[in-house]
């Protein structure tokens, strides 16, 4: 039995609140359970100079916590003068995957920028970052769409992320913090719409695993998926 | 006539939510017109380090924006690797005027954190802050009270902020972006609930002003306050 | 009765010293009481980026503390990695102080940035700064008239600052360190040669205030000003 | 065919020289083609803060490239003051990698640091860090178990890495900068020597990717195991 | 012909004005030429860490420059967030230079640091840095020796030291900024009251020397070290 | 006898291997004695800033030590977030002695970059990376000469460095660790091929040293050059 009280293969409810930062270009708040993240998507028109003459664009991410989004209180990490190296493993994970559902000729020299903001945290939040991301993305580009600046779409597909671990033995999937802690396999996938791999993530924190588990949570990872992105689609219908 | 269509002495419409982050001691969501600020209160056991065995406690802020909560994209402090001028500024004032409002005595050898993170920004960001970080405060406290870890009430009034300035030659209160960025004169008062001073701040930026353009906005102060802690009180009730 | 001896309304003995830097375009050794600072005006021909091409000139003012200025020694900043906030917050004022006593369009595009460091403190060091860091930019603004450089002078009156405090329920006028580390009130006013205000800032650091002490303060101030403007004078002449 | 002439399925020629730094309680030069790692093994007898009294050991790792072990000079990490968001991505893997293979209990209240410095890049530094950071480990508890410090040994495998990726459509074992540049997929695998899983990465850099493919590679991964594991067996003989 | 029209083995007149600062245990004014820096001495009974329990003292030193003591203004080494190379080299320098002059089991377990900020820069500064920093520290262990904190001086000699240099193919004493950014070889002497060696630092900053250029050098050196050691005998009489 | 079992003025073996870095222009192992320093240097086309435009190229250094390069760990520079002192003053030597031996017109306007790596260290380091550093600067010019991007010889001598010290009263050349921690005087020259002096550095840690003493080590260093010249002659032939 899940901490949660979830069967094994159930995920938690998602809500998506779009429209939530009236400046940014795209935005929303995503909820995956008692996890909470606030997504928004910045248009600018230089690209970074390393792409200046090349036509292409770039969509990038950044990601923080609001200090008490966890049980106890974590310092600012502006406070501290730094992000912390898992901030920056986050942060490249969101933006590395967000590209890959995205047609860089035809977004055109320009830079998107996702900002993926915690305000409460249970359990996935890159996940979640990843997720949400998307829809602030998608958002921002129909603004481009609708304004012509913009003549053909470059978002190809959905890109969501689910996590999975092996917990007490079991195959979970959506893990919340709980379960997450004590979890001997910790990992993540993020899969476009069509259920093409973009990313896979397992990492032993205890236990090492075998390709058969492996594969059991690929396997749930995705079922999953199908519910992210039919919630992404609702919320940019 | 005000940009924003607001007679001189009409203060934006004022909510507090309360409970939005579940693991806070107290935290609220207080928006102030468009501006709009996540107010937690994180309470630790241990004071700093210059109170140990003095029997006095703490009361400290942090102050955040995130990177779109603005017009255009600000770049993120933590990726900066320092707060700015700025935020430093805003926080030192945050908690200064909570502490104000504390019998530090009564609060014993602990710290109580408020951290304020601006999720959208439309003027007055620092004001929102000190009225809503007062309700996250308050909301605290009344834990520890009713938990009898505290058995007598360290918070001895209301602590609310109100913005003034002068715009084109008219004094006027709680000023959005769009006058704020235009007033020749600026200003922030922090009062208590029984209407002492607490924090007068006022610069001239761009045209010095009289004592008498000081006393009237400071009547304007006092008048926007009734409204501030009366939003207090329906929210800690 | 004061820990100093003086007179509620009286100022401590205040003495300017010019020309004390060769290299400096102006400078001075101010001394209030025991509180010496050393400013300096810098002139670069270059405004900085955000004015070029608007014909407008720029005031910016940097604040340092010896180590050994204070009664037990500082940590030096530059070996810390970084200005306190503190340091940040005073040499924003220096500036915007400053400023308000130019006329930006007359000094062109020219940065004047004035360095104020404390070679020893007790008390007021960010007054002295502001009314020491005038003298160095009047000095260094001479020149430029004298050269030919600016014809009209961007100087538009003085500048100068007083500390105000409220001490053992009394207001007081220029509170030295022994006053200031007491006092339940504490404030400091920028004016103009001509009486107009800058700047107010006033704190409760342990005990509320009212308008009347606020206004009681505001009277030492104006009388203390007198001094201060003289003293500006006679140096400058 | 592969830019470097291999066949699909073929590693590089793997050498690892032990005991090149005589300070370090293990150590060796690992040289995976072109790539070359020294890696350190730093033995403390204090364990990090968090473990003290939990009876429990630490291996940890850092990472670090000489500015020109790349085809253009990189600036040195130590130079900017800060280390790359790769280079903690990276440091984390190998850490985390490593106490996969570790019983920590077994290793008592003492921390080991890996050090793996890369003297010449040519594509899979990480994984020849992992290889050569295990023989590295080994041989500093070797050192402990000989001088009966430990008495039962903490280690309970091997542990190695190999990178795979797709190449112009063609899964590939092991590849080299070249290929690497080019790869549309890129993953790693780290391995015990009975072949458990301990971390998988596998990240779409311009192509998506199927099960098929990813089960594909994680075949070659586990046939180049063999020949890591060989060699780390010949080094610690 | 030297650019200052002095002989060649003309020293600058020499100036040191004692307890300019009021807070510091020891403190002096030096003026040699154009080049003005205020050292101050400041006692703390606990010594650095690695010291703890050995019975040994010690003196360390910091140095700084204001922004304008030069002809161009330099940026604040606080504002930039780090001490130079440059200053680093020179502070750790002082501090060797005047712990050879002390004898750290007479000092006991206590740290004294003394700062040495320049006020005016004309060349030479961290040998006046060093002959002032001397009488600072000279005037701190008098203090402790007249309240019987110490009963033996821990002081054993003067330390002083002057800058020679090779300008358009001649030895010269003592170099002033225009004479020290022509010449070709750069130096420092650092010696003790009875004309031992403590630190010898030549340079060819564009022509090499020989070693009878050397020896020229050291013997204007030694001469010069006469006039430093009155001064500082008069300085601390 | 020395702690090595060395005669006074008998050198460490020297072993220089080149060409070890495959990417560096220019590349050397160098072996004093137990003391491994890996240099490599680095062309780019684009001089410094500040000699744009000058004709005049650079030569600079950057020198790093690997964590476990001394008997206990280091914490590692880049992950401090700060090169230490004593790093910035040995990288400051290392371009400053190896630009005394070019002709900067002659090498035009482009930056060598000379990074000096310690792989062990056994005292002398800073001295092995001027001399190996001169051997990777040599191997890198060829390169330039023989593809006829330089026309004559920027190289105008050889340049060397050798350690001296004063232990137990004995003069020695080429200290290693356990005789260099105990010297009460310690110094670096470094010299030309044609013995032309180019730095020399003299510090007494401990114990003051005379005029002849310094005669005597300047003795032993001119002698130690021979081999030093030899290996690097062998190396680059």
């Amino acid at each position: 039995m899940r901490p949660s009280g979830r069967d094994l293969r159930q995920m938690r409810p998602i809500s998506i609140e779009t429209g939530v930062m009236r400046h940014a270009e795209g935005s929303c708040l995503i909820r995956c359970g008692e996890t909470h993240v606030l997504c928004s998507a910045s248009i600018e028109d230089n690209p970074p100079r390393f792409l200046k003459g090349t036509g292409l664009g770039w969509v990038t991410a950044e990601y923080g916590m609001l200090p008490r989004a966890t049980n106890t209180r974590n310092r600012r990490e502006a406070a501290q003068g730094k992000q912390s190296g898992r901030t920056q493993e986050i942060q490249r994970l969101i933006g590395r995957s967000l590209r890959a559902g995205v047609d860089r000729v035809a977004l055109g020299e320009r830079q998107i920028t996702i900002d993926c903001d915690v305000i409460q945290a249970d359990g996935g939040t890159r996940c979640a970052s990843i997720t949400g991301g998307w829809v602030a993305l998608r958002l921002a580009v129909n603004k481009l769409l609708k304004a012509g600046v913009l003549t053909s779409d470059p978002i190809v597909d959905h890109v969501a992320a689910v996590s999975c671990g092996i917990y007490a033995g079991q195959p979970l999937v959506d893990l919340d913090y709980a379960e997450d802690s004590e979890a001997g396999t910790d990992g993540n996938f993020v899969l476009t719409g069509k259920g093409r791999l973009i990313e896979v993530q397992m990492s032993a924190e205890g236990a090492t695993f075998s390709r058969d588990q492996m594969s059991t949570l690929l396997d749930l990872a995705e079922a999953g998926m199908a519910e992210l992105v039919a919630a992404q689609k609702a919320a940019t219908a």
